[in-house]
């Protein structure tokens, strides 16, 4: 395969019409060929109408069909080979390993939901029978199910350029929920977009999907990104991002006739708790795992532990000594782009030019001076100063952390109680004072949409148990995760069929139980049939 | 038990700060005793701050306590006996009929969230258990389940003074889910708002539940109204009524500084199509169930069947001779306030100015001239002067209908296509022409939350396959119902738990599990404990 610079929708690639841009690789600054097509709304506006053509008819094929659909798309990113995860290190400056990693997880996303839809989880098939005695009004027969709520506009996010983008977890969970997907390329990482988008395209073909199912598009946020969330027919949108990016994009789907649900997975500064007996006991470990969260990536993950909480000790400052090791082995990396190293730079100096905000550990100054590298940093500041101030609660993107000394416990828990919501949350603590202290746990589960113990927030499990999403701003709708099997339910409505002849009903909720599903028959879980 | 005017919150009845103002009998417009007190803004913030104080102590109850506090709840509105019922008919105008069968709906709909809450339907626990040796990296121990979202604001309802106000559907899904409520008492039926808050003022004191569980506020929509919803704590709202009144919510919510979601219930008109074959056989008995349907409660639905759709033919003429007919048996109705007895008026008044729109049948004028009463009617259109002018889309709330005669199949689909989101479709046909057109099943459900075969949308079953709500603007938020057991889903969110030691687990994900809940245990449901 190799990169041609276009647009796949309705079946074809096309050339953009906007104008082109060049990919940069970080680690040099320098343009990457080739030349990508930009779309213009024209295009935007086709493939929509190709989504909205096709919606009805992809939401009807089997959940069997579809599976084989997804199964069929990683099949065909595997088959990209080297030349994927190559393009990945050119486009992001991450090690090769990332790009292998990523791609099993990517593929591991796509083959677990499509598992799920064999075993006809998402349905949530439910049948009330018909009481046609019943006084004073007579029952009717009622039949639910979930069903896809149309077509998503993916965005393509920028540190996760293949496990969160084209063919990412949004994108899997839309497609298995039976909704045509239009994912945005990020702009940070196109050649990797039309790479794996060369793979989908393939599957659509050997599986004989609609060819609205799936387009990807390349260009500018204002363009590209509002057309899509715009577009009437686009019923959905999945984002991650900043703040300021999700909300305007909230904004704008709020603003429409018919207002649309964003999951924008957002902001999260990840406070990790040390309590003393885990301090005593196990300082220069949890230094050492701490320092390996922190730059994993260059800092650059949702989940990085950008604020570390504990109680004044002398162990405490045995942790610092610690870190003060551990991140001096540590080099400056690489960042995505240079709007988010620049983004990370200005950060560090308003954190640092706050009142009371010392710094207490660095990572290795940059000595390539080239491309766009970030020294990490571990920053410090008391409970009482950052109760005081707003603005250094916020998310520095990046490998900076900020350690907040609290006086005694109940300082320690007013820090909490000012946090705004989070993705994840973690202790650190023996048995005995994790117990003592369970009232932070309520706390946390409160802010949090993931609890972690004697454990570091990076490296989200793919599995149905995970939660990833939390309390605005870490997401904009707290009841859903971007991460795991839950994650198609944010693309489902339920439908309720009322005094259905058996023939009109969709198969899942026929009297014979052509699916096989396990069902809510009168309250009861069921998988017979019918009478 | 007597009505005294006051408010409820954090445990004590309060005379209220704001003023007082008197209930209307809107069957002769005559002012109603006592006076009943208006909360002040203070007031309103004193019932969020108990609702907050005791929202995780609350949301940490066993399930089976919160299950017995429904029940309670359901006990003492029964014990509340004919006061009850007969302050419905005084402030509504509702025969006393039907506040006998709405309070069997509400106390049935306590009972089965108690019953779901016994049965550990909600929860949704999930256990990934770990891999330690798993490469390249371990497997943590992961456990997710559904929380409370903490405390949620009701606003009752003008037309459902018992099922949809102070204890209705969204109270009683919320305080399942282990949410504390602040109800809002609707300004056209305090007293029996005031009534059923005693009741659930009787069962929080019997089950020894938190103060802050429940509050019955009464007042002005701009100050109690939006002091709820702009409240820091308040984390939902529960609300039924206006496209207008819930899009103004819906602002309110979103410009907070933590957005929090509205489950509106808004408009709908509820199309009903007659199929060709289903008016040759049975015309007359159509148009006897649509004019029972259409006038039940003076049309005060939110499934009120306000748009008819049918295909030119003799016996559509049939159709329309008896409704005409049955129309004419049709007294004028009492409506529930002079605001929606104008405000229908206005809507008729508006529809037969129209272009192209003529009156084919009406109910009995009003002789008793006195209170709010309404005239029913059934207008006329075609299908292309339907399709030509938006503003007759819009639902007129009250006993009106809008009957499109379209020339053909071709104009009924274009018909369906212009309409926006609906509660409920109807289709009256055949079998065979229902398999014929069952292209018309799939557009509807795609516009609508629940499809009615050869029935009426009124009567609305409160189990676990009921969808009440639709896309936009049926509702604001179509993957969610108003109805039914899976309504709870509104008012919970899930929070995973990573490498927690057991005994700080909540029960529901413990090992042994204590609660003996099916789980889904590394991707299959079980009910066995661990190990």
């Amino acid at each position: 395969m190799s990169i041609f610079g276009k647009l796949y929708f309705d079946g074809e690639w096309h050339q953009g019409q906007a104008g082109t841009y060049n990919a940069v690789d970080p680690s040099t600054a320098k343009n990457l060929e080739p030349a990508m097509g930009k779309a213009s709304k024209a295009q935007v506006e086709a493939a929509v109408a190709a989504a909205h053509r096709d919606s009805l008819s992809f939401a009807k094929i089997p959940a069997a069909k579809r599976a084989n659909f997804l199964r069929e798309c990683a099949t065909q990113i595997e088959a990209l080979g080297d030349e994927l995860t190559t393009r990945i290190t050119l486009e992001t400056g991450y090690p090769k390993g990332r790009g292998e990693g990523e791609r099993a997880r990517t593929c591991g996303q796509l083959r677990m939901f499509a598992n799920s839809l064999d075993a006809g989880e998402f349905v949530d098939a439910r049948i009330d029978t018909a009481q046609p005695d019943r006084t004073p009004v007579p029952k009717p027969d009622l039949r639910f199910m979930q069903q896809a709520i149309g077509p998503v506009a993916v965005f393509a996010v920028s540190n996760f350029p293949l496990a969160y983008s084209v063919a990412g977890g949004d994108t899997a969970s839309a497609l298995a929920a039976g909704c045509p997907v239009l994912a945005k390329g990020h702009l940070s990482h196109p050649g990797t977009g039309e790479l794996v988008a060369q793979a989908i395209a393939k599957a659509i073909e050997i599986c004989q999907m609609p060819k609205g199912v799936f387009s990807f598009l390349m260009g500018d946020d204002a363009e590209v990104g509002a057309t899509l969330v715009q577009a009437a027919p686009v019923k959905a949108v999945g984002f991650t991002g900043s703040i300021a990016g999700g909300t305007a994009l909230i904004k704008l789907a709020n603003a429409r006739p018919e207002p649309i649900p964003v999951f924008a997975e957002m902001g999260s500064v990840n406070p990790v708790i040390l309590l003393p007996e885990a301090l005593k006991t196990n300082a220069p470990a949890i230094a050492k795992g701490f320092v390996a969260s922190l730059t994993l990536g260059t800092g650059q993950f949702c989940v990085n532990p950008g604020l570390v909480i504990a109680i004044d000790s002398p162990e405490l400052n045995e942790f610092i000594q610690a870190v003060r090791a551990e991140l001096g082995n540590v080099a400056a990396g690489v960042m995505l782009n240079q709007r988010i190293c620049t983004s990370y730079q200005q950060g560090l100096t308003r954190f640092t030019h706050a009142s009371g905000v010392a710094s207490l550990a660095q990572g290795q100054a940059d000595s390539v001076n080239e491309g766009f590298r970030a020294q990490a940093y571990l920053l410090g500041t008391s409970g009482k100063n950052f109760i005081a101030q707003d603005a250094i609660h916020e998310e520095v993107f990046g490998p900076a952390a900020m350690l907040v000394t609290c006086k005694d416990f109940t300082e320690l828990q007013q820090v909490l109680e000012v946090l705004a919501g989070q993705l994840t949350g973690t202790l650190h603590g023996t048995e005995t004072e994790l117990l003592a202290h369970s009232a932070l746990v309520d706390v946390l589960a409160r802010k949090v949409g993931r609890v972690v113990v004697n454990g570091f927030p990076t490296g989200v499990e793919v599995c149905p148990s995970m939660v990833h999403g939390g309390p605005f701003p870490a997401s904009s709708d707290p009841r859903f995760t971007a991460v795991g099997t839950a994650a198609i339910q944010r693309f489902q409505r339920p439908v309720c069929y009322q005094n259905f002849p058996d023939t009109l009903l969709p198969d899942a909720l026929k009297n014979n139980n052509p699916l096989g599903l396990t069902r809510l028959v009168n309250g009861t879980p069921s998988n017979a049939a019918l009478e």
